[in-house]
């Protein structure tokens, strides 16, 4: 069944989660260029990490596709050099996906996201090519849907739509903004509204904010589409990281950015929460992004276990809320299997000399310092810090 | 070469990391039995944890043979049935590993680890019955050295030397202790000096504590063989989370243990700074335990790539000290790329509700709880709460 | 010269601190009733802390009459018992003031703030009494200005000034309200103007909120009366206590308020950075509220000397920015002594089991659950633990 | 009755609070010299503060003659200049304090503290030399008993005791050591026998560091005299900040001393619970020092209400444990009012920009550090600071 008919149906449909982070761990990814060309160099490791998510409950397995339009390859990739093309990267990340997908119950979807060109006022056409390349290795090797994701101006995330609608297949779009809505100031109401219009069955967010932060974008974007009297599928696939401290830029500005975020990682727990959060709110297409390792995926899995009727294959290797711990040993240790005890625990850091919260580095934290840049009232970048520095705490 | 060879000759050795942590994550592995029947379920996890381990730079792959003694087997794990056997496991453990070192330049090591059976108060032969079983699969598969680690009790830890011994092969011996010592009090030093008599040509401390911690014990080893003008050399494994709350019997007693350590888990950086630190204490056995991941073995890698002369393969996908992101398009994030700004970074957590430090639970905290313990003056785990509750902060 | 002859010349106006909480922890107020009964009680208490704000810099001695309208003195403080008088207290107040105001370059202030009357809706004409009983006293004893103070709804705060104006004294009116506006939803701005058309020549707020949080509310006040069109003096008087996760209402809604506050203290280099910030938005009416020791009061003071031309006496026995520590006998203690040590110190709470922020108690706090109330959809206690469980974090 | 017919009875005698830190936040004190002219310059605030005092419950009433030794006044306080002598100071605090002691039932202590003459290695005549000065005024004013108090090196203690026993009264000695010691190195078990023969009745510490590690201090020197088989009163006069991460020398080396300690005041809550655990421990003189403000003397006295059979005249404004709340309008503010709900708060610090713990500045920090100092192979401050870089976290 396709991926309208689970969702039309009612189903629960569960991502998968973060391939750039999780593999950049293992050391497959390169943090800042962030390009997938493992597929082709480390196949074994992308297949073992798709296997990884379905045996966690991933009903749609994403093609390891981010970053791989030629221009971004082109741009930040040069050390990738000319001997891996944009396309082998592409057709390889699609077998890999395919083949997992085929040892379980999940659904191949080929993703494109934002691209150098866009952000470098390519027009459109340019822009569109971009997408229609990756295209059509998706459409020469049959993904089952597509997905326009980690969009941060609406605009470019509808030309994604459009192009990918030419497909004839589902489309689902997600854009990596929070409550305050795009780089260009669109609230997510009205993006969602764009992107429905523009063909998307499936609109939500992906990346740059923790879970609570991207199920209020998201509640945003049903009452936008509400107030047009426009029908979507509603998905979210947030990061695995707590941000309470983000700007509108999302994670990418905060000073832990890409090194140091370890101590905001979420617990399993904590995805139960937004799990169960996510789904209240009407959302049934429920994933992760960046940070989501296999147990956060599978937490999603064992939250909802009640509601889709089954749980996932690795929940044989893990006990609902702990309960694996009632045989060990120790009394006090036994006594944390239970769900009371993991609900409600606050996990410290263990790190006695650092902060709770961060600030920002960046000029797009506040909507003053943005106004003040583009007024040129602020034009160095000294100038922007002593502008943060005013912001309060 | 062999172990002592690279040793003898001056080399750094670099170990793996935490299997049961890093595959209970990825779905293999259960929490509270932590037993290694993936070897048999599902080798292609297991061999692909083991080549990131080599990627990054281990120089030894421990056989997943972690509480794969027949008797833990049992007594945990007999939610695995007889369907897999105990020999079963230990051969596979073995093989996979071989397989994968044969892949660059590795040894493979057998291990043995605390047993039930000691706990239970079984008398020495029984013990000792219980490591010979895994010995003769060590042996039969050629296995290049033999550790006995995560020991609690020296006396046992001996036991498990005197076996390993009779093989011919090089046996190393870590215990997972702090400071305080074994759990009858036996300090660190004293325990080195018993390990060493017993047979083991290297010695130290893994899993149980932080890096700084199981340094500090390390130290102490040092200073008790020096003592006894004894000669070995030194080895550490130590956790990758931050347990500076921690009591005499590490971050088990910790509330957040296993799934709430999140927030502990330990950055590259703070890998980089134990790998120097353990190298100027004279260790040259640099490894890691539970939480250690593939970037945080190649974080030791790189911070000794200057006495080694070389960097592990997985370093083809990360800059030192984030020089990778020198090229990103926000000049605020470009401004990561060096050394000092990861060096002094203090990562906020992202959870202003949190502490940052915990009690720990159970009775082996303090030395006066222990005490009444013993005097029978506190029986029920209510008193013990009681007890604990008296305790600084 | 008079408050408003002083503040039409541009000249900064320094006002006082928080006399309940200064009080209480000298013991002389009790927390929950919080009435001002040692006017009579113990005179020399009241004397001797308005000596110390005198030699701090305040310009304006505020009377001791917080809470002292017949209605709260009865409904609160009945353990104070008829043998003192609501007039008694307030007249002890004024004299008290007086005398020590004549001992420096000081105003007298009669406050009146928000009544039990009105929280209990009886009408305009017996709120309006209660404010002229006070008033009453205040023209008896011919205090120089007048100040309605800590009101949580613009309406009663309207008629506290149209009663003061009565006395054909100047009138002061500040709010206890954050930026969301009083308990009405009347927003800052239209309070500020409802205020001036009343008849008050300085508005602002008082109490509640953090230095922070209270000029950001203040700012919101001065964009009201411009777009309106009017002019007025404007005047802070915030807490001093960080309190950046509050709700609505405020500190009192806070798990540590009254007795848990220590944590949250502001430091003096907080308050300098507060009163530039202050004069920077054009407050020239800067004092301080709950918590604001004498030592809060001359850092106001020491942070506008340049603008003044002048320190306060207390000021003798303070080096500006730490410099009398530059004679201490350790070099590390010496190297204090320097502004960019204090402006950057992030003070350790010296508490690693506490966390940074608090939940607020109280329905106030969230917008849904307010509105839930009013539709009778959460109608018990339990009902409205359960929906702040539900907020973020 | 006297101190020790009090002592001898079993009483419980409360001390009085912190008379520089109080005073300095009033604006009579000068941070840096520390020294108490405030007696001659402002009698009534020094008068005000004794009262506060004694209303809490204070048993003994200190003459203010900290740091009032001839050498300290010079070496310090030259900006006191010649017009207000050694003897003055001394003699107006003997006044003040014995003037508020007839108020109540307190005792007068004069007290002497460490000399500049010593730390420059005055020899021993010259040091006593400048006790006996104290002493003279105290003799002539009467004093009730002695305190020998804020000592860092024993020997100078002992020699203050040799002097202050000349007089015939009885002696309290007090060090200002944590459970390393004093500076020398002298544990704290020998240092209270050392007292105690140079013929000190009652022995404890006072200062440089928080309640909890102050008790240990004291429980090592009860160790120690009941080694030696000998009997003295118990004291302790701890600091009311939480100092977890001091090094050997105290909070003065935290790099929040003086003006950043805000977040680490203690509230009356922990202020119970050190009340109780010092008379568990047989500490029957139990008062504060730095920090202590009235409602923390208070709270001394309303934890040992029971065992002591009266409350202090301050807590007719005080309800125990926080019932006074019970009267509140707000449910959620009168769900406060008891026991269980302040013994148990974890105070917000409001700072999520803020550690919980400080790294102490100044070589005396580590042993390590000590030695190599005294090795000389560590001459300058820069590599004191990279010594102390090394340390743990």
């Amino acid at each position: 069944q396709g991926i309208l008919e689970r969702l039309d149906a009612g189903e629960i449909v569960i991502g998968d989660g973060g391939f750039v982070f999780a593999l950049e761990k293992r050391g497959y990814v390169k943090a800042g260029p962030w390009t997938p060309e493992a597929t082709v160099e480390h196949p074994e490791a992308v297949r073992q990490l798709h296997r990884e998510f379905l045996r966690a409950g991933s009903n749609v397995l994403q093609t390891f596709t981010f970053y791989a339009s030629e221009d971004k390859l082109e741009n930040r990739g040069n050390y990738v050099a000319e001997k891996i093309s944009c396309q082998k990267v592409n057709e390889a990340a699609c077998d890999i996906a395919r083949e997992v997908a085929n040892e379980g119950d999940a659904l191949v979807a080929g993703g494109v996201s934002q691209t150098p060109s866009y952000l470098s006022c390519k027009d459109k056409a340019e822009v569109k090519a971009a997408f229609r390349k990756q295209l059509d290795v998706f459409m020469k090797k049959n993904v089952d849907f597509l997905i326009a994701e980690y969009f941060e101006h609406v605009e470019e995330a509808v030309w994604a739509v459009e192009v990918l609608k030419e497909s004839g297949k589902p489309v689902a779009a997600t854009m990596c903004i929070g409550p305050e809505g795009d780089m260009h100031g669109v609230p997510p109401g009205q993006c969602a509204v764009q992107l429905v219009k523009a063909g998307a069955s499936i609109v939500g967010v992906n990346c740059h904010f923790d879970p609570d932060t991207s199920l209020e974008t998201v509640r945003l974007m049903k009452e936008g589409l509400q107030a047009a009297k426009l029908k979507a599928h509603l998905m979210s696939q947030p990061l695995a990281f707590h941000t309470p401290d983000c700007g509108k830029q999302g994670f990418i500005d905060l000073p832990e950015f890409p090194f140091g975020l370890e101590p905001r990682i979420v617990t399993r727990w904590d995805i139960q929460k937004y799990a169960r959060k996510a789904y209240d709110l009407g959302i049934r297409y429920i994933g992760g992004c960046c940070g989501f390792e296999p147990y956060h995926v599978r937490a999603i899995a064992e939250e909802l276990g009640p509601e889709r009727g089954f749980l996932p294959e690795a929940s044989e290797k893990h006990g609902s809320w702990g309960n694996s711990l009632s045989m060990h040993t120790k009394p006090w240790v036994r006594a944390r299997a239970r769900k009371e005890y993991w609900e409600n625990l606050k996990p410290a850091s263990g790190r006695p000399y650092c902060p709770s919260m961060s600030k920002p580095d960046g000029w797009g934290v506040t909507k003053g310092a943005r106004e003040l840049m583009q007024q040129k009232e602020a034009t160095s970048e000294q100038q922007l810090k002593e502008l943060f520095q005013k912001r309060k705490f």
